[in-house]
């Protein structure tokens, strides 16, 4: 058998997430479909870097699985892309050594979010980005993304259901470009936390209405408790844009 | 009556088409729906530039209509998208006079085609599109879009069923951009025939990669026969722009 990594894009629109369940329609289930019909029915199990959620996008996604095929990455890419549905792409499939894990060598990763500032809703944005149609200073947007950049404890800013017990992480660089009707947020990491991108978003963008002001930041991260934070920004403006190994 | 001057912008992808038919979903009826319901139920009849086909998108489709309310654009454009589903949106409603025509008065339009040339197909591509992962000479492609500019009969490009008796059209410029991964095409004109865009890209197309000889477009167009030019390229690619009165 050889281990393979593989990187994958898909937009998340169609699927109730990444990760296999009983109802609903899975990127995991299809690549794995996939990759059963050319192992002539043989299941083949995929381990990805994560989950993602229901409505969340991947650009380069990272799975791996063991195969006894052996086949140059164009061979992988066009034949697994013939079998699965237009929404879900493989762009490359390397063979790795066999200790290889796409979810525990995972050593950080980028997402970016997307938000559309316009006034009025714009129909092919809509599963590709939060529309946020208020008045926002950018200014003190960037200013709340100094104060969560860097090693914290992110309890806050992370779904109240999250069972991982230790919750500190270390985000290394945020990013923040506003276009004419786009803020663009990349966020670069060695772990996310559940939600975590998404609440950070959505804290900053209260910072930027003037709904939570500036100065409480700090105590929101040390006060270690969801409510303290803003909304989870929807799902439709997040991208995994990457993962590092 | 008041008659209101509407642009309307849809993602094709979801719809049957502009126009009502028996069976699918379509953007007219949507429309229509939607200002009917702004009435208590009195029908609403709009009438737009022109038609798009299945899967074709709009950025700026006019629309008119007629209606007893008098609202400023803002009220319109809250109202009628609140009704709307997600993949239309209107952006701009104004009272115009009431011999107005949306049809009858346009002068001119721009149509787009958007043409994405990488080796690996892109999931957040598929609907907004057409995927051609082959090796195109641009400079080929340009000099058949000179061929194609200017006042021509464009019997050769245009569908064989088109009934319409007059095919003589002027197309006023087609600009041509390639980046990275993409070719755009942007087509100015007096009036295009049916399908006459999409049958335009997929001949010069052709001419990009060799399969059709630059040489021979004039003759193509002179030969006032369709199985002469190239095949029409699909429907994903292509985006009416703007509507000139």
């Amino acid at each position: 058998m050889q281990r393979y990594k593989g990187i994958v894009a898909y937009d998340g629109s169609g699927f109730s997430g990444y990760q296999i369940q009983p109802n609903g329609r899975t990127v995991q289930e299809e690549i794995e479909k996939a990759l059963g019909k050319m192992h002539k029915g043989k299941p083949v199990s995929i381990v990805a870097s994560g989950r993602t959620d229901a409505g969340v996008h991947a650009k380069r996604q990272v799975i791996h699985f063991d195969s006894a095929l052996q086949l140059p990455s164009e061979r992988w890419v066009k034949a697994v892309n013939g079998l699965l549905p237009g929404d879900i792409s493989v762009m490359q499939v390397d063979a790795v050594s066999s200790d290889f894990h796409a979810r525990f060598d995972a050593s950080g990763k980028t997402y970016k979010y997307v938000v559309y500032t316009g006034s009025i809703r714009d129909p092919f944005k809509r599963h590709y980005a939060a529309h946020y149609p208020y008045k926002i200073d950018i200014a003190k947007v960037k200013k709340a993304s100094e104060f969560l950049t860097g090693t914290h404890d992110f309890t806050s800013f992370c779904s109240a259901k999250t069972e991982m017990e230790k919750k500190v992480r270390t985000v290394t660089n945020i990013s923040i470009e506003q276009n004419t009707d786009e803020i663009v947020f990349t966020f670069t990491g060695n772990g996310f936390l559940y939600n975590m991108v998404r609440i950070m978003v959505g804290t900053m963008l209260d910072v930027g209405t003037g709904k939570i002001e500036l100065q409480t930041i700090p105590s929101i991260l040390t006060g270690r408790d969801r409510t303290l934070a803003g909304k989870t920004a929807p799902a439709e403006g997040l991208y995994l844009w990457e993962v590092y190994y």
